[in-house]
């Protein structure tokens, strides 16, 4: 019966809102969809500055772009908060092809995974062994794994609707597909890209060697789709083809860098906040549109909205831009410990990082009576075409917020087109679509406003 | 109340449904997600057969293909029902440009409008009148308009999110703007491109001189947004800057063409017809891969996954490939009259024609019993993300099927990055994401086979 009650507070709840929030949330959508801000920011974040990896010139240059940004839209407080971050760096262009056993050889796109070690200067050579997961790793053992290459071949789940499932699924070969080979003597490995689209792009992504010690460490590379079905198909043919490929990324020391903060302070609890926000650092190999620069204009944007329709909230609204989420989580680390040093209580924590596609809602990690709450607020949303309101994951950088009392948020995007660009050359400005991304900003803006009015 | 009762059948439907059906939808969109033989067909369609105004070599080509596709797929039945359609040629590519007062000369992108006649071989020029609507233009009357060149400039309303409705907003301009302007004496109309995006493509369309003697009709094009903007300034700097522009379309005679239909005739009531379709002429300035190739495939996609399922309907399950949607509708007439001429009743007829995004839900035009029934199936689409049911436009082609006692129903698709593609030359398959259309493909056979089962 609880999901009774719940239908029929949703068709009651027509009556209960004044026609104050319909009209504030006419207000929120028009204002983003006309002006373009999040679009217009978007375009320099990834056109005027591009690919911005932690600990780069680049990621440094985003910060600066960030704090300039928000201190233009009149905010009462813009800050940044230092964090020590990772710096690894991809070198000159990675280049592999395989032989086959006549020695015939074929170029392939690679690109090596964030965190790798480099190939030995000349490059490295070996034989292949394919394999789907660990399991399959674990039966062959060191004596058919010893001196060869692991390719890791698992595609993404097609049948999974949510996208997200099907990478969940698969990314465990990128980020330990490396420490598990080396344990049986595997001298490098190749992972099939994380992607649903089947062409030539290879996606990169984070990978680590665990406790592996230094001396254990192979290099990991990351091949494009279509090539690795080519490998594929070509190993049923020629089982010793051989593979090559030459890497000279590293990995330096930590360097400075910063989460860029903005702030609307509250009228009636100035200490409890609701923040919005995504990650400024990127991958290298694109610039960064999609993953995360969407998240972070559409962030921006709610405290825009707030500031330009005078919105003048009861708690503080903050915008984060989390630095160093790709391959650390520095940024969000930092950000909780100064929260928690400082006594803040962060009441919703709502963040972007799944692309910039038209939205269809939000996931909800909370207590039950937080989305019951949220569900008699979906008429308002209905109109938007807002439908998804569902328990889940909040995000990786308001992961470290969490706690029982609070609510941490995650806004879902329409994820079918977001892997084949995700960490690839291809997640560039010209695959974002003006109107679906401002839709994400004034959905979240809207959202922002029912919990600063409504509470949680 | 009449809500209440909906949202309590809705919450309690889970138990309603059997297991088959829940597992039936899982293996029609599996089966449609695995396969991708829809954006297959979609990438011959486009690629290989490309743009196929009505009358047109291609148009003929692409029947030829859809037949021999049809007959793959081993229907019951396929054949094509001949239908006179009329034949408009684009001739030479268009040409033009606006003139400073001090004769300095600006290109700009045009296209003549589908039906438009041809200015004189060596082109028109004229001063020209910016208005937004046809009130505006009466105020102003043959005083201010004779001889002169009427520039429409109202833009597609931003704020809607429903794009159609923009479109629907602002569609008189283009179809019936050289009719009201020839009343006043204009010389020649140049319209604002039916786009929410600010670029340099401009987007043909039909458009009509209603009752206008031939004598009277003047040419028609479309400028692409940009420009549009770029005029609509230039005219606040220099009232009496002067437009040139020439193109050499021309209306033929009408050519026999057909639509293209194929069938799986039914176990129990085989003269009752359930019918999916798309239009299979397109605009030629694109390939037509959104308006209306993924229509045309997503439907050839139902009645394969039936059949591929072996899914047996109780009715005939049809798809047709209308013809002639984009300027004449002559195909759907034709195939209404026939249908009616033998008595065929057609219980539900669902039509994709608005794009191969992702599909949201559908839109009834039916009795609400109709929609209390279907608003019971809706935990079976809900993983689907499938959450659209209202009442609504079925759509084009299947509009000269409706009855008092019978269905049609569109496919909705995710609709704000529709319109920077339609009528336009980047309406290809690139914008095309495979599981996006084949999302569409499944909707859309997880509906028919619940109308077949449970009927209307």
């Amino acid at each position: 019966m609880k999901k009774t009650i719940a239908a029929l507070a949703l068709s009651l709840s027509c009556s209960v809102f004044s026609q104050t929030d319909e009209a504030v949330f006419k207000t929120i959508y028009n204002k983003a969809l006309q002006d373009h801000q999040a679009y217009n920011w978007l375009d320099y974040l990834s056109n005027n500055i591009g690919g911005r990896l932690s600990g780069s010139l680049n990621a440094q240059r985003a910060v600066d772009w960030g704090k300039a940004s928000l201190e233009e839209i009149g905010l009462d407080k813009v800050w940044l908060q230092p964090v020590m971050v990772p710096k690894w760096i991809r070198g000159a262009k990675e280049y592999a092809y395989f032989e086959s056993s006549s020695g015939q050889t074929t170029e392939v796109n690679i690109c090596a995974l964030g965190g790798s070690v480099a190939t030995p200067a000349l490059g490295l050579k070996a034989e292949l062994v394919e394999v789907h997961n660990f399991e399959e790793l674990e039966k062959l053992g060191e004596a058919n794994i010893k001196g060869k290459i692991v390719f890791y071949n698992r595609p993404m789940e097609v049948e999974l609707i949510d996208t997200f499932r099907a990478y969940g699924n698969c990314v465990n070969q990128r980020y330990k597909g490396a420490e598990e080979a080396a344990k049986y003597g595997a001298v490098g490995v190749i992972v099939r890209s994380m992607s649903l689209k089947i062409d030539d792009l290879p996606h990169t992504g984070s990978m680590s060697y665990g406790d592996l010690p230094v001396s254990k460490r192979i290099p990991s590379a990351a091949i494009s789709t279509k090539q690795a079905d080519l490998l594929s198909h070509v190993l049923t043919l020629d089982k010793t083809a051989k593979f090559y490929f030459r890497q000279n990324c590293k990995q330096l020391e930590d360097v400075k860098s910063y989460n860029v903060i903005g702030e609307i302070t509250g009228s009636e609890k100035p200490n409890e906040y609701l923040i919005v926000g995504g990650h400024l650092d990127s991958w290298d190999l694109g610039d960064g549109a999609h993953d995360d620069g969407a998240g972070i204009v559409q962030s921006m944007e709610v405290l825009r909205l707030f500031k330009t329709l005078n919105i003048k909230p009861k708690h503080s609204i903050r915008v984060v831009m989390f630095m160093n989420e790709e391959n650390g989580l520095r940024g969000a680390t930092e950000y909780a410990k100064v929260a928690k040093e400082k006594g803040e209580t962060h009441v919703v924590s709502l963040e972007s990082d799944s692309g910039g596609f038209t939205p269809r809602g939000f996931s909800f990690d909370c207590q039950d009576s937080t989305l019951d709450k949220v569900s008699t607020w979906t008429t308002l949303f209905k109109p938007y075409l807002i439908h998804y309101f569902e328990k889940g994951h909040g995000g990786a950088d308001v992961g470290p917020l969490k706690t029982n009392a609070n609510v941490t948020v995650g806004l879902r995007p329409d994820s079918q087109r977001y892997f084949d660009h995700h960490h690839a050359e291809s997640d560039t400005f010209e695959a974002i679509n003006s109107r679906e991304l401002e839709l994400g900003a004034a959905s979240m803006t809207a959202l922002i406003y029912m919990f600063d009015k409504y509470g949680i």
